[in-house]
């Protein structure tokens, strides 16, 4: 019966994404779901992000929390649009949970559509929201390690954006090993490390952003 | 139909805490379930702890992780006797696969056993493993607006370790802030800033679990 009951809730959730993605499509929107453990970075990236960009596109942003509105007021504050979803202890976004709040996207006039998901390594990587891309944070302080202990995240995503590289002097990390570790686990994904405090690596990242847009805009 | 079914987990999960609880009690083992995201330092603060308690106490643990007998390893090196439990996906450790491996542990010759659960600020907060204590540790990299963002977490726990107050200097962390916002969530729960790489605070976090096993005995 556990069996029958999950299988049915992802079908659903396939055929959200499927809604998602459709919806993504028609409107021309480049819609990039960012995971990570909670306090990697990613509301910072972010803030950056939309400060660098949004004089050539139009961005909003969904923030996937478990509680609190805190992640949005930031990204708002850097200029940007932004809804908050508050999973009440879900831990991570669902399709459904992002086509509820679509409505208050203008979609029409978003090129841009960044989800940052709740703060997690293992759930979200289970859960495909209908984006175009999935990419992983993952920060220096964790450990290089965290790639082989959670497999499916490094799995699921084609990149990974390793961040507070200025901090590498006072913890470990091996970037060698890293990209080792990730290739073993995804051939196809790499490694791309920034600082989104000191902007070191960011413009390989907004370089990445523009491709992908103009890829999307291609389809 | 869902909701009978987790009503139904969950009080299995009870029952299984259950007999965990009452298992250790007739050892006369303290049990320690430590949780946090990934990265914050647990293995680490598990290693240190390990290697200045163990010619007073015998201690064993438990590894919970997704994938890999990595922390296991690091643990034993340290002189401990370890098992690894890997969840194949599953984001937290419940009390059934605690009960599968205790009869590794030989209960009856360990003082403390410590349980690194699942690298993850949200799941293993709703599950009750038959712990004396549950303790969480937040690392100062993450950021201390992580305490609000993730309330169930720092409600069930008693403890808050701040490990990585060597990195102060280079991140944003408002010890002040934790203290306030850990206050509001759980009165009864308090801060212990610790660094697992130069020791700094470790005397307490050691005290600490001394008081806790002469507490534990007296029960």
């Amino acid at each position: 019966m556990k069996i029958t009951l999950e299988k049915d809730v992802m079908e659903n959730n396939d055929r959200a994404a499927e809604f998602n993605r459709q919806l993504f499509q028609k409107t021309g929107t480049l819609v990039i779901n960012i995971m990570s453990s909670p306090g990697s970075g990613k509301t910072t990236i972010l803030e950056k992000t939309a400060a660098a960009l949004s004089d050539q596109f139009r961005i909003a942003v969904i923030e996937g929390d478990i509680a609190t509105e805190r992640d949005a007021d930031r990204v708002r504050r850097a200029g940007v649009r932004a809804v908050q979803i508050a999973t009440e202890g879900e831990c991570h976004l669902d399709p459904r949970m992002i086509a509820k709040v679509l409505p208050e996207i203008d979609l029409d006039h978003t090129d841009i559509l960044f989800i940052e998901n709740v703060g997690n390594l293992v759930c979200p990587s289970e859960f495909d929201l209908g984006q175009n891309h999935r990419i992983v944070v993952l920060s220096t302080p964790e450990g290089n390690d965290k790639i082989p202990k959670y497999p499916l995240m490094f799995h699921v995503t084609e990149l990974a954006l390793i961040n507070k590289i200025d901090l590498i002097p006072y913890v470990s990390f091996d970037m060698n090993k890293a990209r080792e570790d990730l290739h073993a686990i995804n051939p196809s994904s790499r490694i791309m490390p920034v600082s989104a405090k000191n902007g070191e690596g960011f413009d390989a990242w907004l370089d990445w952003v523009k491709k992908a847009y103009r890829d999307c805009l291609k389809q």
